[in-house]
């Protein structure tokens, strides 16, 4: 029982394309062309199993080639997740944006926040997965993209409580579990469900205004 | 970018006495411990890059008395993860037993499901995380528990719709929901946190009320 090294062809995650429009202004190309081949190595071997070789197979390049635009493995990982986070940071904000009341305001930013999710399941899976393997300094850009998701959500409920439309006992616990609950569709999600990603989010965000209506 | 193997020692995590306890009647304690040692590994390197030596090190064993025991390394995992499955169920059965109401069933449910994955977010996260790992026999076999919880809540909500209790306009995807929002815990959740279990088992109920009631 050698660690494993996965010899498979990687599998080509069905959401690739949304994600690659991500970094559609990305240049060069063949930077954008390795951040989706080690999103899909990664996502089908895991972090750890995943070699130089698949990465730079899966962009279409030489293994010597990939050294001209990274370092290392980490620093692709790094950037993978970064991206994503500033990505949904901006589906939350633009949730909040309009609106005219704090009920409308909540329910487009959890609808847009789950769409994410199921839109870029597999980006977010293995940011989730493979949060042990990003460097320190990448963990710290993260973790203040994510306390700013939070701290969007927790001020508009908050501003809901004092317009009288919500009602909230825990505030930070009802935050978690509201985002937790959409983060998770990106664990369960697949395209072979009946379910389309914008009624997910629909869904999510109904449910999300009766957890915390008055 | 060889695959990563990490050579650092192996952080205990936290839950794992709790864990342990769901393998109180497995004999002989080689065993158990072989269980908890793999839990460890896969947990702090994930199981791709787990060596047989780092097992058997966190189990206080040499690699050959390992091989007396499980013949590979996903067998290992594999009863790692029906174990884990096997005791959530359980709870879930536990949940229904008592209560006069669907509303009370439900919130008894959801208070064991989500207060399981923070006792055992280390044995849930590597579950969740390695799933792609598990041989085919077992993802079926776990595949099958799985649809049995859903079934469980499922049929609670449909019970509780009839007498009333409950309006629910898409069963499944609140279902999926509901579930989902207390897997999450197993991601998030931290002993360092200042929520201790039950409490989050308790809003959870709360909130899975909240979602559901008429």
């Amino acid at each position: 029982m050698p660690p494993t090294v996965t010899k498979e062809p990687i599998e080509v995650a069905d959401d690739l394309d949304a994600t690659a429009a991500l970094w559609a202004d990305r240049e060069p190309d063949a930077r954008r062309r390795l951040l989706l081949g080690a999103l899909a190595a990664f996502a089908s071997h895991g972090y750890s199993a995943s070699t130089t070789r698949q990465i730079a197979d899966a962009a279409g390049m030489s293994s010597a080639a990939l050294y001209v635009y990274y370092d290392s493995k980490s620093e692709i990982l790094g950037e993978i997740a970064r991206t994503g986070h500033a990505s949904v940071l901006n589906e939350c904000r633009l949730g909040l944006a309009d609106g005219d009341s704090s009920t409308e305001r909540v329910r487009a930013f959890v609808a847009r926040f789950a769409t994410w999710h199921a839109n870029h399941h597999t980006l977010a899976r293995v940011t989730q997965y493979e949060w042990r393997s990003l460097e320190p300094d990448d963990r710290k850009t993260i973790k203040r993209l994510r306390d700013e998701i939070e701290k969007l959500l927790a001020s508009e409920l908050e501003a809901g409580v004092e317009s009288g439309e919500f009602e909230v006992t825990d505030l930070d616990g009802t935050v978690i579990a509201l985002l937790s609950m959409c983060i998770d569709v990106a664990r369960w999600y697949s395209p072979h469900r009946r379910e389309k990603p914008s009624a997910i989010g629909d869904l999510y965000a109904d449910l999300a205004i009766r957890m915390t209506r008055a």
